[in-house]
């Protein structure tokens, strides 16, 4: 698997937001290092740590107290000051104002775009990550019910290569599939 | 084209680095925003612009006097002072010492790998931006002759989906191909 | 356009299955010069020349009068006397007995899989041409309803790439998506 | 592993061409069933059963005799009458005249393309199964200089769904190279 540096340390619990996939949140959403991101379930707190070692700050939503255990253990191994695990259920509500980006990684993401909406900066991003296609459905559905524009989905895939004295060619095997990523930016 | 909201206000003259390849670069080296970067060519300034915003200091080198005015111009629109265009030849040697992450869109990247052996902080990543397969197999092996260690080879393919009322699919057409994009660490 | 020999004298009306959606059928169903193959619907009439030049026989409904005479005419220039463009309404049921494979790509495909059971041979194949996700959903579903066992879906991908001097690389831009591909084996 | 069931009862020895690229094959040379193919190395003889099923006549070429017996038994399992493995060198030269297609999967498939040239009747293919893409670019340059027109270089990705009540996604790990396939026309 490919890896960040930024997790080597790092314990893992539940399923993780892979690096390709952060790079892509990174890369469409334009976050820098004066940013405030909101980020949940905290899970591993992996994300978390990703986004800490770019934005300013990072606030991550986990609803279970074993997770939240995990990820401040986490966090703390990456030496982060900056990212705040938050034993919260961000289904009632985002308290953070001002937000750059949410990334939401639950089952029922596109019930937390309303309080995304809130709590998002104007030109701010929401992110979905959406294992299947009918979240996706669901998730963009959602955003522009909420009045966000700009609602784009994509999928990043990651090919291996072989480079060797015997040729160049792809890995024979490898990761198809992590997730869908939909991104809507409020107005 | 899949965009990133920090490259709106940019001129675009010679090919640019689309965020895509972008986002790979941040997930797979974990530069944080304490980095210092290396670019060549700067060309546009685009990718030194996307890096600017995420590290503490961005230099990128450039030989032609017209991309040193276009991306000079581009970082002052991106309000960026963190970023430096020099005008300078990479192929002769990188001064800055102590670098974390060494990005080359050259044609002849390969070339470049020994100064950025001697520029790199141990952990440190230089990258290749290779159009063809001929390229990487030469970077490859110029990287693992300069004793660079985890060496690899990754594509980004990203697909765009159409989400509406009548159904989930991706889009019928696209981009197919950037680069093969090459990563060493530094021992 | 990645194009098959087979089809050079003929016309193009409604949209129509490419030659590398044609390749999966043939490579997954197991079709021989000894099967007996339906589809649905016509169209231009050109997967019925398709599957005629391999089949022992080919009847392809079609309920448009338009097209009806479009894929005779196609078939026609193929050269072609063991395909048969049958003028009627394939939702109404199907005459055929012990047919080796069905290929159906209509906007509600999945209303034919009952009788697409009843016309199969022991051991034969439905296919469902399908552009969304939704369809899918809604196709195997019928097919797991109707008894079908061995279904499942793929979604082919054709990349074509430049073989220069310069190097080798993908073509920057192509096809992304035709269909996806559902295949159910009668017991 | 996606399968073809005309491979059902065979056995399985050196490495064999999967289903999908067989498709490929088929697609785009448009084989029919009165054509005539010449297939080199039989390796298990997979891909001349799979041509045998549709072609008229099929001669496969195999140096190593372990490799010969294996498939003269898995054509005998297929029960196909119109498929030859013929023990010779196919290095040294093709002896069938007016062939329709020619598949190559040998480590040095080039040096046979002049052969092909010489055995292929005007618009037929000859078709090289190429792991590397080193391969493809000398197996191009020898069909080039060889005379041949429409010479064209692919891969085709087979992606595998997952149709479930939870919802619909790809699959997470499969398959995700085989081979490049490099196609090459005869005036």
């Amino acid at each position: 698997m490919l890896f960040s540096p930024l997790l080597k340390r790092l314990k893992r619990g539940p399923q993780v937001i892979l690096p390709k996939d952060f790079g892509m949140i990174v890369a469409l959403t334009g976050i820098t290092k004066k940013s405030l991101a909101v980020d949940a379930g905290a899970g591993s707190g992996w994300l978390a740590v990703l986004l800490g070692n770019i934005c300013k700050k990072v606030v991550s939503y986990e609803w279970r107290e074993d997770f939240v255990e995990l990820a401040k253990a986490n966090v703390k191994r990456a030496e982060l000051k900056n990212v705040k695990i938050k034993h919260a259920d961000i289904f009632k509500g985002i308290e953070e104002k001002e937000v750059d980006l949410i990334t939401l990684d639950l089952a029922d993401s596109d019930k937390v775009v309303v309080h995304a909406a809130g709590a998002l900066k104007s030109g701010g991003f929401v992110v979905g990550y959406l294992p299947h296609a009918e979240q996706v459905q669901r998730f963009a559905k959602a955003c522009n019910a909420a009045g966000f524009r700009n609602v784009f989905t994509i999928e990043c895939i990651v090919r291996e290569y072989l480079v060797r004295e015997q040729g160049f060619r792809p890995e024979n095997t490898g990761l198809t599939h992590t997730a869908y990523l939909t991104f809507a930016q409020k107005e």
